[in-house]
């Protein structure tokens, strides 16, 4: 089955550390029956409470190197020298359920995802101000002042990806922003090309 | 100014006749602050109640055909004998200012909207059937067998050109609707050549 006969699509939404991405996230999958979350894969290990197949996939050095070689992932990059990815299989699966697919993801997974699935939505959200970030990342306070200073280096660094994505969301208020991304998930399911298929499933006698 | 340097962009909605287009437009100008309708012009008389610079720019003939020679109308179209168009004028001050502009227009209009402001939004408005729409043509009860007719021709022909148009809505329940409509409105503001407009305005840092 071709990508583009799903019903969902995937949707990448990045941003630097420290922006909201996963409380975005979570709150978009609690309101919404027709989003979902992707299913990731670490070579990590577990942090307590965290359950094999139900928050990653916990795989081996070796496991993980094999799924590269073998196409197993939709996008994979490492991190602080652990490696994180997303298998294909349970994303389509998801995605031929009419589900768009939520992929909380750095920017260098995040355009392999955009290779692999042209239609995924490409969100970027954006800090009201570097200030506010720079706030946002200290504000943890276990931190020394060299590690936030990276951390602000590599949001920087994340910040020029905003170029390469196709919507902009500023988070000044968590309201504001889930109900922006929300709007894209719901106008791109209006698209002419996408809103055909889908009535067509639903019998509509008139397309 | 160019028109892209427009903060607000036209939002074109077109459908056929009885589809509900009025009522949407009313509902999402109704609730919406950053929504206003556009200015039509016509020559038909003024109905009752109606009021010049209101409901519309009421012309003569020869008022609106020297408006046509002189480039006043970002669209105009003859229908049934008289003719409408919407004037750059107060289109233009009202997308300055940052609204989105509401056109409820036929599909010929629609069009010409479309290649004098390309950044226009194409909204089409779907009947759910046939059957519901010969039932909503029907349904104001004043009318002959062959004029309800005439009006079903006439709504498959409008609905051959929902083919050029961007957005297909589905008018199955006005909620439904207008927040569809609402949605590619919200998404169009954070495509990231609109959202960088806006946000350096706003005089966000970062951008």
């Amino acid at each position: 089955m071709s990508s583009s006969a799903h019903l969902g699509v995937p949707v990448v939404l990045s941003g630097p550390s420290g922006v909201g991405k996963t409380t975005i996230r979570n709150q978009l999958l609690a309101r919404y029956q027709d989003i979902v979350a992707s299913v990731s894969a670490t070579t990590r290990p577990p942090r307590p409470g965290e359950a094999h197949g139900k928050d990653y996939l916990f795989l081996s050095e070796e496991a993980f190197q094999e799924g590269i070689r073998g196409g197993m992932f939709a996008e994979h990059a490492e991190v602080h020298g652990r490696w994180y990815g997303t298998p294909r299989g349970p994303l389509e699966e998801r995605l031929e359920q009419g589900a768009d697919v939520l992929l909380v993801i750095d920017v260098q997974g995040g355009l392999q995802v955009k290779e692999a699935y042209p239609e995924a939505l490409m969100i970027f959200l954006l800090p009201p101000s570097r200030e506010e970030l720079h706030r946002r990342l200290s504000g943890r306070g276990e931190d020394s002042e060299e590690t936030i200073a990276l951390r602000m280096k590599n949001a920087e660094w994340e910040m020029t990806f905003s170029q390469r994505y196709d919507y902009w969301v500023l988070n000044r208020s968590l309201e504001e922003a889930v109900s922006q991304v929300r709007a894209i998930l719901v106008a791109d399911r209006c698209r002419r090309e996408r809103a055909r298929v889908r009535l067509s499933r639903l019998g509509l006698s008139w397309l």
